[in-house]
Order: C-alpha cells, then structure tokens, then sequence
C-alpha cells in the first residue's frame, strides 16, 4: 500500500499521530513534501468540508487560550470533535509563535475528542495562513465537526482567517469609552459574535456595562449589514458559553436555509484559489533563470539613485516574460 | 513649462498644495497618473532622502493621535518639518479608514510645518502600504526632514511601516501583567522605543509600573539584539516628549555612525523593489488574455470538488507561462 493511501486511510479513521504528520506535510516548503501533500488532499476532499469553522481573533490578554477552552469543551460534552489551528502573523525577526499554546488550555489538550495544533513555524512561504487551508481540510477528513482557528489582533491575519472561516468571533476586553472607536470600526467590522471576556468577580460590571455601549454603538451602525451578536462571557464561571453555542447553531441553521452558507464555502474556495495564484506566480518568476542577473542589475540602479523600485520593477517583469 | 516639471518646481520650493495633488496623483491607480507620478518621482529622487522616517504603532485608543501631535509639535519647536503620514490596514468590508483624522490633531494640522495626509483610500492596489513609499519621498523633497509614519495594531500593517521607517515607536496602554507577554513576543520585536503612554492624574502609577515591568522583560531578552528604549510618556502633561527627541537623536548618531542607518535604507529600498515586483507581476498576470478563460475554468472545477485550489493554480500558471 503506497504511503498516501495509508495516511488517507489513518487520518479517515481518526488517528491524530496521522493528521499530525500529514499536516506537518502540507506545511512543508520542500518540493516532495508537497507533492505528496496535494495527492493526500485530493484523496480526502470527498470526505472534508463538514464542519462549522469558527474564526476566534483578540489581543493578547484579552483571555483568548481559557475562551477556547471553555467553548471547546461545551461543544465536546455535545457531541462534536473539536480541531484548534492558529495562525499567527509570525514575527519576522525572531520566528517565533505567540499562539497555539498547548499549555494554557490544557483540560481541552488532553480531551480524546480534541486536537490543537500550535501555529506553523515562520518556514512556510506565502505566509502562515496559507497552510492553515490545508490543515482545515485534513482535520475535518479526520472527522472534526468545530474547526477552532484563532488569531491575533487587527490586520491581515483578522482579514485572512475571516476568509477561511464561517463565523468570526471577536474577543473584547471589559472595557470601554474611547476604545469602542476601534473595534466598531476595526476588525468587528466582519465579526458574526463579539464576546465581553472577563464578565466575573471585578470586572462584571465594566464587562456588563462594555457590552451595552457596544450594543449601542451598533444599533446605529444602520449599513444594512447584518449586526453581530454581543455577549458577555466569563471563561471562569462559564457564563454566556451555552448561550454562544445556541446562537451559533441557530444562526448556521439559517444561513444554511438561506443558502448563504453554501456561498461563502464557495467564497473561501475562490479567495484560496486567488492567493495561491499570487503566490506561485510569485516563486515561479523568482526560480526563472533571467531572474537573478536582471534582479541585482536593477537594485544596483535602484542603490545608485538612478531608478525607483517601482519602474525598475515593471522593466524587470517585461524582460523576464520576453525570456519566457 | 510641462505639467510634471512645475509640479516639481512647487513641490521643491515647499507648496503644500502641490505636494498633496503628487500624492494623489501616486495614490492613483490609473495608468496615466502612474507614469506621470512615476516620472516626478524620478525627479525628485535626488532631493529626496533626508529625513529622518519613525514609525509609530498602537492599538486604538491607546492615544496615538495625541502623542503624535505632542512629538510633532516638539520637532518642530527645535526647527524641525514635520510630515505625517497613515498607514491603514483598511477595512475589507467598508473601505473605512480609521487614521490620519486630523481633527484629532488640531494644534499641528494647523501648523505652518506640520503636513498631515489622512491614509489613502482603498482603491490603492497592492494594500495601502505600497504607495506610502512614495509619499515619503514626496515629502522629503518638499522639506520635511521628519516624516512620521502611523500604523495600527500587530501584523502586516507593523511589518510594513516597520520595513520603511529608520527608527520604529511603539506605544502602549499604561497596563500590565498578562499583556506583556503580548508585547514582549509580538511586534515589539522591532520597536527602538516602547512608550507607555497617559502617564498622567489616575494612570500615573500604573505607567510607571508598566515602564518597570517592560524594562525587566526585556532585560531578559539576550539573544544579541539591541533592547528598545522605554520611556512612560504623556501627551497632557508633555512628560517625556524632551527626553524621547533627545533619545531619537542620540540613536541617530550613533547608527549613523556605524553605519548600519545606510544598510537600513538600503534595505528599505530593495524591500520596496521586491514588493513591487509581486504586485506588478500578479497585476500582469490577471491581464493577461489567457488568465479569465483558464481561471474559471479551473474555479469550476474547484467547485465541484474535483481539484484542490494549489494544484489548480499551478496548471494554470504553466499554462499562461507557455502562451505567453
């Protein structure tokens, strides 16, 4: 039996030590690796896509680890298997991963019906979301019906998980006033759920009074877009974790009617598609053979002060697609 | 007299007005006005360079605007001219901006030399990042020897204006404990001085607290790199502002004299060469006649499950390379 097959075979009955290894695989930026990893894929794209993806985004501190503890294990104790990814806009400088800490969610760690994969290593090309696709694929193949994937703060990797995922959650500090500005306007703007976290002991009140202004603020937001849902939380004493998991299920049940569901898999699939377009276009031009001579060519030019990047750019990429 | 030759003339002799139509006319997408822009650049590039570029981050509500018209005004109180620039990971669902409001900085939007230009607005292809390059050298040739840049959150948008400016300034919310490990491990990595800001009335302690606390995390820090500077500043008060030029001044001279602030404008300019490369490339690419065709071809097949979106992109990208 080839080796695919039998890691198709392994991940299909729900062995973590095969998602594991088959996502390190889809991870990898070595060509074999890759190949392989599209073959696996292919083999399991019959028996993905039947799971709810959540996007979970907040700023560090805002209490992001005990909050997917907390919803993970309500969505196990009924009945699903739960699968955490994380993409982190991995520093440039030093590498290193700030999510996906095993450690601080530990009850959901050691769960049989959970798996949490920390965020990839700074290695893979294209930026880290762009695996995070593949790991979907593969946990739900292994049968994970809540696809968990968090990230971190505003920005690009917001925008890039709200691409792959269904819903967005948004976790919001129990404070408020001039912050608000941001986050209505901010990030929030593609959330479905915004949680107050922290609504126990002394922050009750600041996280009871947070989630009215925010409430407010988006009363008036009157765009015709749908409003998300506001909820105050506390991880530590459960509150408000049922009451998210029932929202969310109602509100899947009527976007699936409505067949807006269907339509934003078909969204994620495309954006897919489009970045790894960029993507590849991108490496393949950089491996050409003209490439190299023509690149430092032009940055000496660019050095001197006798060119501007962006000429010295449109000039390279004539003469490489004339090279051809 | 050709329209880009007096338009370099105003902008050279310090006119505002002109300054703001070439940076629209950069910001422009349309073909004409990029060839024109590009052209103007081209002249201006020798009288450009000479100033010093800081990049300055912070959450919302952490009082960024404030502390940047305190900064501003202080430069050009010992003969400086100030421009300010925003660099915007605008949103993807309204195109909102949520900086470079210059009614939050009155005081030296109002200032003979301060130029403030909000962040540009989405219609900028390639992300909003791309032509603030170009609005630095705009600036530089009209005069300003200090060009602030401003960014918000972590992320992309950090990166980038991280990747621009000489010297990078992060600010922080006068709190601490679990946040630091945040700012320890996320984009501080690349700041030269971390500010705690609203050390003033009530926040006072828990500034100067949150000063101490940085000052030991870091401490720890030793993998060779040069710690940033942490200062607890405030905008009301003006506490700190003297002492931070004097630092941003000190820290010039001293790269300056290793040589290592030459070697970073090098590499911003080769950053901004290898941007344009991708963006310019994936730009030609979707022209292309033979992209729409092949594209929804493949997008079809992506839909019906029958091929995954990495392996279509690259039989699509073999495809147009043959044709070309």
């Amino acid at each position: 039996m080839s080796e695919t097959l039998e890691l198709r075979k392994l991940i299909a009955s729900g062995s973590t030590v095969a998602l594991a290894k088959a996502i390190t695989l889809a991870e990898s930026s070595l060509k074999e690796h890759r190949t392989r990893a599209e073959a696996l894929l292919k083999e399991l794209l019959p028996i993905s896509g039947n799971s709810l993806r959540l996007g979970i985004s907040g700023p560090p501190g805002v209490g992001k680890s005990s909050f997917i503890e907390a919803l993970g294990l309500k969505l196990i104790a009924s009945g699903c298997k739960v699968a955490v990814l994380a993409v982190d806009p991995t520093s440039p400088v030093t590498g290193g991963s700030i999510l996906g800490d095993k450690t601080r969610m530990l009850n959901l760690a050691n769960h049989k019906n959970a798996y949490i994969r920390p965020s990839p290593s700074s290695g893979v090309q294209g930026g880290v979301a762009r695996r995070t696709r593949e790991s979907i694929i593969l946990c739900e193949a292994a049968g994970y019906n809540i696809v968990l994937i968090e990230t971190v703060g505003v920005g690009q990797s917001d925008i890039a998980v709200s691409e792959m995922t269904d819903f967005f959650i948004q976790l919001h500090q129990p404070k408020s006033g001039d912050e608000l500005q941001g986050i209505k306007k901010g990030a929030s703007e593609f959330a479905d759920f915004i949680l107050v976290t922290k609504a126990d002991g002394d922050l009750k009140d600041a996280a009871d009074i947070a989630k009215t202004e925010l409430e407010q603020s988006f009363h008036y937001l009157a765009d015709g877009r749908r409003s998300p849902e506001i909820l105050a939380i506390s991880a530590k004493t459960d509150l408000g974790i049922n009451d998210l998991v029932q929202k969310i299920r109602s509100l899947e049940s009527k976007v699936k009617g409505e067949g807006a569901f269907e339509l934003r898999r078909r969204k994620q699939q495309s954006d897919w598609f489009d970045e790894e377009i960029s993507i590849q276009l991108d490496q393949r031009l950089r491996e050409s053979r003209t490439f190299k001579s023509e690149f430092e060519k032009h940055t000496d030019s660019i050095f001197e002060g006798q060119e501007i990047a962006p000429v010295a750019a449109r000039i390279l990429i004539d003469t490489i697609f004339k090279s051809v």
